[in-house]
């Protein structure tokens, strides 16, 4: 590889720690910096809580922060001639308000945005649509678990008289879900306020959802995730086609491991403007050159 | 959808004939014609032995024919101003001259081919990419079968001496596989001639192959296959991450729905030139818009 992205990483915490070791053993890009509120201490990287206060000129930013941030902060980066890469989460009509905005904000600043890029929204959005490619019509069910959400825990840990919260999401068949969220509550809060809280969230107003008060969170952490995804549909006129995706992985890892891939096709493949993952070749995820691609992973 | 494609299939084999049903129900399609050697009759098609036979301009051209006459056919219809999307089955060096060629001939005339489309290469590949970008260090392992392989079938169906043929692909694990080929021979053929030419051919020669005569090979025939592809690998630095995908389905209905959902993606997306379906953004496959497709699909 002649050149080397220069990547910085915005958000220095459960994804963040995971994409910094990724950048790192990426073979073409550097770590040009950390962006965190949080002043951390790391021996020889630069921590900074701006990115005015790096020195060097960074190429693409990984956007390791909470999903209701994104929208927000990329904007910013994108405007000052830095692709960024993001997993923002909450699909539907918000992820294509993002998409969107982040399409003209990109095109008008000669930047690339990956937005949504991860497991799911991400690799499993991919193959959904390739499910749906080979087989037009019938179910796709998407099992979730048994594992934590990091979606889910970020968003029961921001109510009110949480310290903090883990959602483990459990698959109880056909694509439906159980939530099981402990909770370590803050002195004096009032159980039953946070649990109604919890339950009435977008996040978990459609599924099973139990809610758990613990003495301490640190001692349930395990960053382990499985996805189970199953299509069964017709091909033409021939029904009875099965395809199925299983995957057990860390969670953290894989996200920020699929972020690292993302920001190498927005800084050399893709043209200014916003991107999912099915809406990138997946080829350019690679680095290498083209004939050494075609001829071995075909 | 406002326009139509209209699509013709070449060749009215084992694929072609699944491919007709494919294109007549694709939601955005015509079938413009078949193009075969043989004069077949069919209540309500036209199948002509020449493109230039057909009355209608035709959009895009399916190439269900043999892979080794792949790369001669496809530039006439490409310098003609037909896109086409062919299954080339055969991996590395000929695949990329073969790719080359297109991409060249279809940039002089604004055509698109999709070249080796079809599940082994194709969809497979694009798991194969998508695994690597998501756990870079590792090893991947494609299993296929047990299931009838169309390629080497035909491989085998053309030696000397033999007047039908059926390679049936057995996976020993490890992505090693043995051949089971029977072969139906011509009256006074060779069986050690056949058997040689057979595990001579670079479509055998690195498998464990069997040859085996039998008095009659439709008796025989079950279009059903499977494939279980697997990574074990690397997001990082975080190691023992999972993938795995399995399918099983009705191999020449797949094939030929996978070709369909390419010629949406060759003419409606694609500038000119030639691409593999990793060089393809998989949403590009499937017909309506770009921001239901991402509300419902990401």
């Amino acid at each position: 590889m002649m050149n080397c992205l220069n990547v910085a990483v915005v958000g220095y915490g459960n994804v963040g720690r995971y994409a910094v070791e990724a950048v790192l053993a990426a073979p073409d890009m550097e770590l040009g910096g950390i962006i965190d509120v949080i002043p951390y201490k790391l021996p020889g990287m630069p921590i900074v809580n701006d990115i005015t206060q790096l020195e060097q000129k960074i190429d693409a930013a990984l956007l390791c922060i909470p999903s209701i941030l994104v929208p927000e902060i990329a904007p910013a980066y994108l405007a000052r001639g830095i692709h960024t890469v993001d997993s923002f989460d909450i699909h539907g009509e918000k992820l294509w308000q993002h998409h969107q905005n982040t399409d003209r904000i990109g095109k008008e600043h000669n930047t690339v945005a990956v937005v949504s890029a991860g497991w799911d929204p991400g690799s499993d959005s991919v193959l959904r649509i390739l499910m749906t490619a080979m087989a037009p019509k019938g179910l796709t069910y998407v099992n979730f678990g048994p594992g934590m959400s990091m979606g889910h825990s970020v968003c029961a840990k921001s109510k009110e008289g949480v310290k903090d919260a883990l959602s483990v999401t459990v698959p109880v068949g056909s694509g439906l879900h159980r939530r099981m969220v402990y909770v370590e509550l803050e002195e004096g809060a009032d159980f039953q306020s946070v649990e109604q809280a919890i339950k009435t969230d977008d996040y978990f107003i459609r599924d099973e959802t139990h809610v758990i008060a613990v003495a301490s969170i640190n001692e349930l952490k395990d960053t382990g995730h499985s996805v189970h995804l199953e299509r069964k549909g017709v091909s033409g006129i021939t029904h009875n086609q099965h395809f199925e995706y299983r995957m057990t992985i860390n969670n953290p890892a894989l996200t920020s491991q699929i972020m690292v891939s993302c920001a190498r096709a927005a800084a050399w493949r893709l043209k200014p403007g916003a991107y999912t993952m099915p809406e990138i070749a997946p080829i350019d995820l690679l680095p290498g050159d083209r004939e050494t691609l075609l001829k071995t992973l075909i």
